[in-house]
């Protein structure tokens, strides 16, 4: 299992907007082959800042079966509208 | 209750020295007052890097309980030697 980690950046006054789109895209991954959860934090010291986390059994379900189908040019018109600058997406492995 | 997050970048080099001391630092942290649950969870893009994430019941657990304890004393003393750059901490609240 690994995890997709990417601090979202939102352009100033979009955030609610982008609240609202994002719930709707997370109907398209929870679909995705090798999706196990995901979850969406807004930072206290900056609220147009947000945490994504997508724990994806293998990263192949993510950086492959994700970014190379039909469902990611839906989360991408989306989403990425929302972001400036574009977000760098790490993936994860538990330590402890 | 508020998710504290911090990427750690490591000195080159000292990332399983980093992982031991953190392993060490761990049974610190889990004592203090407000503490709830916390994760490390390495980078695959680079294994120098590290998310730290301690969830806390409210803000003040971490910012004033733990930041201002003689414990927070030993912490720094276990693992502020390891960060280059010095970590950005910030805290999330949970949106879904």
């Amino acid at each position: 299992m690994i995890t997709e980690i990417a601090l979202l950046n939102i352009r100033s006054g979009m955030k609610d907007e982008f609240i609202l789109s994002f719930r709707q895209a997370g109907g398209i991954i929870k679909k995705m082959n090798g999706y196990l959860e995901h979850s969406l934090d807004q930072c206290l010291e900056d609220d147009h800042k947000f945490l994504l986390r997508v724990k994806w059994e293998k990263l192949e379900d993510h950086t492959i079966g994700f970014r190379q189908s039909v469902e990611y040019e839906e989360w991408k018109a989306l989403l990425h509208h929302f972001y400036n600058p574009f977000p760098v997406v790490e993936h994860f492995a538990s330590i402890m």
